[in-house]
């Protein structure tokens, strides 16, 4: 009963494409490999602002008011916003868009979030809803460290399947025309395998990944080698290594062409981030400034990006329940791409 | 540019229609007004739980299997559900729907979330993503109490003008065709006044819904006599006297078709609940068990519901700021509506 993949521009006629994307990071995300790619940055994480949270809405206006700047349109274009974040009531969201007079949909689906925004957006677009709708998402590391640990300055040890916010944000301009066509979409299903240890979330969303990629491969009839690379955002070291075991025991092979976003972000060996990069922001960021730039090029042709969300408060925890996670799809199409 | 009010099942075909819904409340809710029209309640407001957050998910996992049984359908043939809560990190939602196999879109919008789940659920089934989608919402009072101001063990004061969370979910299950339409839908846009009380929250989201109400009437040159009812959702007392002031200040007069779920669900003279109710299960279960089967029977036609969200977290009070508030609306059309 269940149809699947989503293919958008095919079944619906218009399709939906990322027609300007832009990423805002701090300091650590700009030290680490992928650093030169990112739009804007701040050495002090703080934007101008005089808290954590408030700098984490500055960075989503700036990424939202940059991608608006790449797209040379006005405000009164973008016809809505699909935008979320890591705090509580997402207000990184709520302040940061707040200078815009623009429809909002407010999301929550954690790490998962910006490709639940550009799912949803290019779901609408395609439908011919909108010409144009952006999504945008954010995490902030020092903020997110005193709502979901202890604030930084208690100097907490962390343990090493512990993933590392990202300091930044992404915006996506979805559009009806582009290069880099968002042509298949399959959202993920919320599975919990009774990890409850919130300092190892890659365990617990590596099979919502699983899960979605292997309802992916066999609705799809695909094989790996149709796609250049294959992501999720963020799994993490830790994650991204079980998700690996749990596909090969199925029979998929992906190691070849397997990559997060988490760990692309920061230099395992300089930096001391333990199980890499994770947070709303970590996908965004990587996708606006290092894969999109790629996509639109040709450099890249078809790849697929899994965005994997942990949906646990510190609430549900202390409560001693496990941690459900949850797994959307996106197949993104580049200018070389056969999607 | 903007195109303004979303028609749904005209300009794209298909058309989406609520094909059942289901309400499950507590005591207070009960002992209400509304209180026989509820699918399902527990005077102890845990529903067989140790905590209120696991009351809260319960709630969420039994509004949606009432609702499926309404439907005589199975769990498979729902494609996604859209949901989304009031704690922290929507575990409500995520844990209250872990049980069921079924793609799942996490969203945040306050207590708007029942409206802008059963838009976007609408939009997706409209344009053929999904034959079947489903929205669930929920709210819990001792939940948020804790979460938001103080648990219920302090006794603390309330101020007159303060909302009293709804205990309750309501699940709506969205089809390709039915006999009530959501006909039209117009996202809203986050509005932030300066209001930074939010033991005032109705003040806070009365210009969301004017900004809302005010474009819809504009952009689709309609008067109230429309409509049978004009309803939010949930601006309590004090809130929907400021929007109706607000909006014949501009020279819409709605007073005689108006309501506010939050003022419905409690017997304002015998319930001490202050300004009324409020939560993302509010109006759900209002929608769900007392607005839906009066479409359904003819003796509605057509209705606007306003769902409006104040999206401030503890935090962002905490550090002075004002509250940012949405307002989403749907025009839902009945037996005898000519949506």
């Amino acid at each position: 009963m269940r149809k699947g993949i989503l293919k958008l521009g095919r079944d619906d006629g218009e399709g939906a494409y990322i027609a300007a994307a832009a990423s805002v990071v701090g300091k650590c995300e700009y030290e680490g490999p992928l650093g030169k790619e990112f739009d804007l940055h701040d050495p002090t994480d703080k934007f101008g602002m005089k808290t954590w949270e408030m700098a984490e809405s500055e960075m989503q206006r700036l990424a939202f008011n940059t991608a608006l700047a790449k797209l040379s349109a006005s405000e009164r274009e973008v016809e809505a916003i699909f935008a979320g974040d890591l705090l509580n009531q997402c207000v990184g969201s709520a302040y940061g868009l707040l200078d815009f007079d623009i429809p909002y949909f407010g999301l929550y689906g954690a790490c998962s979030t910006a490709v639940e925004g550009t799912m949803l957006a290019s779901l609408c677009v395609s439908a011919g809803y909108f010409k144009t709708a952006a999504a945008v998402t954010s995490s902030h590391f020092c903020a997110a460290e005193r709502q979901y640990r202890t604030p930084i300055e208690y100097g907490a040890q962390r343990s090493p399947t512990a993933q590392w916010t990202v300091t930044g944000a992404g915006a996506f301009m979805i559009r009806n025309e582009g290069e880099v066509r968002i042509a298949e979409a399959l959202p993920g299903i919320v599975v919990e395998k009774g990890i409850s240890d919130a300092g190892n979330m890659g365990a617990a969303m590596a099979p919502a990944a699983a899960n979605t990629i292997l309802r992916y491969f066999d609705l799809g009839g695909y094989s790996p080698e149709d796609f250049d690379m294959i992501l999720t955002g963020d799994l993490g070291i830790e994650g991204g290594a079980i998700l690996c075991e749990l596909l090969a025991a199925e029979g998929l092979r992906i190691e070849d062409r397997y990559n997060d976003c988490g760990i692309m972000i920061y230099d395992a060996k300089k930096q001391d981030k333990h199980a890499g990069g994770s947070g709303c922001g970590c996908s965004a960021v990587v996708l606006a400034s290092h894969l999109y730039p790629r996509l639109l090029s040709g450099e890249l042709g078809d790849i697929l990006l899994v965005g994997t969300g942990a949906m646990m408060s510190p609430a549900s925890i202390q409560q001693g329940q496990a941690i459900p996670a949850v797994a959307h799809l996106i197949r993104i199409s580049g200018r070389g791409g056969k999607g």
